[in-house]
């Protein structure tokens, strides 16, 4: 027999918070709380995407919301059990609130709330065609002048951003657009996505030759068609790229290739957009209601200004122009940073048979693949996870169910056992010389990806090149000047160079506004990305939330979306339903807007 | 609690059938056998696709292929429960032989085997790279002059059938031909798949412009990579196009577009073929070992010949030649035929606005698709099979599982309940002149299918036409002849026409076998297609399966892969594995190979 107990208490515990909620007693659901309790929303009350850390929160947030979410039939999820472990109560459930239907996750402790995820999983009225509701294809019966499916997508790909208007452009068609543009297309929300480039895919196929995602195919997901059982675990760029073109395909996507954004403007009286896209040469201007901007949380590039650079006379690029190590055998390469793409670069150099150097100014985090892929991911995003009935979406809302505030304190211990495990690997790193760090609180790689998305390398290879001298290393340094054929640092050193990579990272998103829209709305938004942790390259305040995406922000009309394949399919649930709401006319006050303290 | 009597009562007949065979006792596992018990076996056994009636052949075979055979290990299938019902016990069984694993299903009658289904699931040491041993992708370490994915692809893609054989050669990108390639690929097979057309996809893109799956989507899954929830229940043709154009990329197919086959001959002391074919314009000689007819159980039109079609002055065209109605609003249309292809025709015509009148010589049977999806397929093939965990490969397994010697049993009160439910519309249809059948023995659809693969309407609007007179019907007349301006029926009624579609049928794939290799491999191999049930268009002797398809022919190296979706995907796992055999060495001997009694 299945112990009953943990589904008693979880029941018990969702009819007082129904009847308390039911009853706008704020105070008596309070009382269900743990003190250090965090409730994170993800749209179902808030509209926003928002963690309640703090009894004193969640009563702000149930004051303003309540009455307006009206939320009711809080159970266990269908067909699932509570489960109880090292004294945590553990269980999916399930809500209702007036417009949509919520799903959640729940832990208590001592019989008290300590966390718990509220998430919206569809608008009532609204819902996703699926499964029974799938469209029926065939129109069954005889119809003068009926369309088929062929000519109704001709005649849409026609129509829109011409004769009718968008509600939604997307602008940037990597991975992020494309998920985003897949939901907002089952939920009927028409949609543009615009990409400079000519085929889905080509910002993969574009970069350096030997790069294969760094993330595992169970973490890389794109929504409503999982990868095939037979998909390799890290896919190589060509074939990502690949798979998104077939995506956008079967999807349908209206996916407007080689087009760029020349220029938007938000009228705020009609709130609408006038967008300036020149698409294959030809300037076409859309309103939308909605724009998007999904055009790669690492997409502008950070070109470093060193003295000397124009006289330069080799070949010298930002790693995201990289156009790979074929034309340097037997050259001298020259790379500056020590993150993810100085190391892929620089092996990949070093395979083709070029004299590198890596040119380390700052202390780099470093994981092993297979160590990042079985301590760290492994529970939730892998094949064990797989056969032990984990999907794909309890993973990211058990993910999602972590508060950002103390999910520091999850990560410590696994990137402790890393360490431990391959200790002789980061001894002798060090012994080359390469400065290591596991971020400031030693919480590693996933919380270095989400307060900066950079300062590590998941290592693939490169790093036993570093080890070993393969890979030529200076650290801590810095570049001082560039010659006509070398790169002078700071020590003195002189690196005589037929090529020098600038692999120096990316600029916040809103760059992209500032570019696209304007510096005012750049400012008005503010920096994205990041959590307020006030560690290296995220200073504080405190966000609770990674800034500006995926969420509503000051500028109306605006939104922001990328991230990796994981937040692409995740987030783009939310942005996707919030985008919906607005087209529908259905309210969306937002609780908690995001406040600006950085302006990128 | 689950009750555990069933499981107790198979497991001890699994582990007296274990002994009795490794001991090679016949007798003793005979005992285990009802009087009227059917073994299928689909290649674990056999190398064959066979089915054993009764004792005597189960005898004899066990006596043919026991020793070599070796099977061990019988038991219930890992999670899976024994169940009962109605007097019959069912269970999902596990085997291995001594190359092989092995999956199957089994029914008990009162305590003895009734039906035994064994399936080769996978050559030992020749697994399929998937979940666990998916491949890495990236290729961690470095290495100079290591290949990327894509110069790897590439690389292959420039040699294969130039400077290197494949050992495979499929004539025919349809569904089939891809399906096969898809497993063939994930086996280490080297395929060549040659399509005449310039996409993958556009078989289907190049029929009639209404056309749509008639199968539903739980129905036509392709391996590996199934349909997302929100695709249509009937796929459109173009969109299945779309769907198997992207399938044969992301599945990394050697597919060559523009290539037909201009003649194959085999060379029986090589074990080898010579196949010339031309590849868009340039003749190629390929040196394949196995060569796979994959051109279409339906693709080789019949074309009458009436007297008089040399003087009629409008169009006419097989229905496969059909380009869609679009030309002929206002003008008069003589479809000859009453199946599928004529019904869909005179629809699309009749929606066109032209005057429509088809000529059914014979019986048809016609089925309401909705009645068919409910009451048909239903319980294996549904959003409800799928909601109560009934997946696509038990399903096809539970198909597979009934013997074709009675497989008309189970048929037939399907179909009386649907004469039942749609009763009022069979009896306007026949008030309008159509003339129905329900198969010779009232087994319906289905059963057409197998034994002769015709003479039956899905109907999904067009016989609402047909009984409201919007398509005028002659029936129960034949074509006497043609003349300038119009068709003559035999009883003498004259029907002006623009335009005559003979929607006439299809002929046997042995005539492709004809057309490119030999007259004589073509008889020497006979006909294929149909059960033997000495029912119309499909002669006994009985064979017991359908003939010639998906296993060893009376011609070495050639087999013929066909049928709808759902055959594609079930039977190419079985025809896969008897190439991965041969190609590997592995001794294949077939028993009960399949005898000729028809030319084709």
């Amino acid at each position: 027999m299945l112990d009953k107990a943990p589904n008693g208490r979880v029941s018990e515990l969702l009819a007082t918070l129904d009847q308390a909620l039911s009853a706008g007693d704020v105070e008596r659901a309070l009382d269900l709380f743990q003190t250090d309790c965090y409730w994170r929303d993800l749209v179902a009350f808030t509209w926003n995407i928002k963690t309640m850390e703090g009894k004193d929160q969640v009563r702000a947030m149930l004051e303003a919301r309540l009455a307006e979410t009206r939320p009711t039939n809080w159970k266990i999820a269908d067909g699932e059990d509570s489960t109880e472990a090292d004294g945590i109560t553990e269980s999916w459930i399930q809500f209702e609130t007036a417009v949509a239907r919520g799903f959640g996750h729940l832990r208590l402790k001592d019989g008290r709330i300590w966390t718990l995820l509220t998430t919206m999983v569809e608008l009532k009225g609204f819902e996703e065609p699926q499964g029974f509701d799938r469209p029926m294809g065939a129109k069954h019966g005889a119809d003068r002048n009926r369309k088929t499916w062929k000519e109704e997508r001709e005649q849409e790909a026609a129509e829109l951003g011409i004769t009718k208007q968008p509600y939604c452009l997307i602008i940037g068609g990597g991975q992020g657009g494309i998920a985003l543009a897949a939901r907002l297309r089952q939920l009927s929300v028409p949609t543009i996505v615009i990409e400079k480039n000519e085929r889905p895919g080509d910002s993969w196929r574009k970069r350096y030759k030997s790069l294969c995602l760094h993330d595992p195919v169970w973490y890389d997901h794109l929504p409503y068609l999982p990868f095939p059982a037979n998909w390799p675990v890290f896919s190589p760029k060509d074939k990502i790229g690949d798979w998104l073109e077939m995506y956008t395909k079967v999807m349908e996507l209206n996916y407007w290739r080689k087009t760029t954004c020349k220029k938007a403007t938000y009228d705020e009286t009609a709130g609408e957009w006038t967008v300036v896209v020149e698409r294959d040469g030809q300037e076409i201007v859309l309103k939308p209601k909605q724009l998007v901007l999904a055009t790669g949380m690492s997409a502008k590039p950070n070109m470093p200004k060193f003295e000397g650079m124009e006289l330069f006379k080799g070949d010298q690029h930002h790693s995201s122009q990289h156009p790979g190590p074929d034309a340097y055998k037997g050259k001298k390469a020259v790379v500056i940073g020590s993150n993810n793409s100085a190391h892929d670069i620089c092996a990949a150099l070093w395979e083709a048979g070029a004299d590198v150097t890596m040119v380390q100014r700052s202390s780099t985090h470093i994981v092993k693949s297979d160590s990042l892929m079985e301590i760290g991911l492994g529970p939730l995003y892998s094949e064990q996870a797989v056969r032990s009935g984990m999907t794909t979406e309890k993973a990211d809302l058990i993910f999602a169910s972590l508060p950002y505030k103390i999910l520091h304190e999850f990560q410590i211990p696994i990137y402790n056992a890393i360490r431990e495990r391959d200790a002789d690997f980061y001894k002798r790193l060090e012994a080359a010389g390469f400065m290591l760090d596991f971020g400031d609180d030693d919480s590693g790689l996933f919380m270095k990806y989400l307060r900066r998305g950079s300062g590590y390398y998941i290592d693939v290879g490169a790093s036993e090149l570093v080890a070993n001298g393969s890979i030529k290393l200076k650290s801590g340094v810095d570049v001082q000047r560039l010659t006509e054929h070398a790169v002078i640092l700071t020590d003195g050193t002189q690196l005589p160079a037929d090529l020098v990579v600038y692999a120096t990272g990316y600029g916040s998103m809103n760059g992209w506004a500032a570019e696209l829209i304007s510096k005012e709305v750049a400012d008005k938004v503010g920096k994205c990305w990041g959590l307020g942790s006030n560690t290296r390259k995220d200073p504080g305040p405190w966000e609770g939330e990674q800034r500006n995406m995926w969420k509503p922000t000051q500028q109306p009309g605006l939104w922001f979306h990328g991230g990796n394949l994981h937040q692409s399919r995740h987030y783009s649930q939310f942005l996707s339903l919030q985008l919906k709401a607005r087209m529908e006319g259905i309210p969306t006050p937002v609780y908690g807007l995001q406040q600006v303290h950085h302006l990128g």
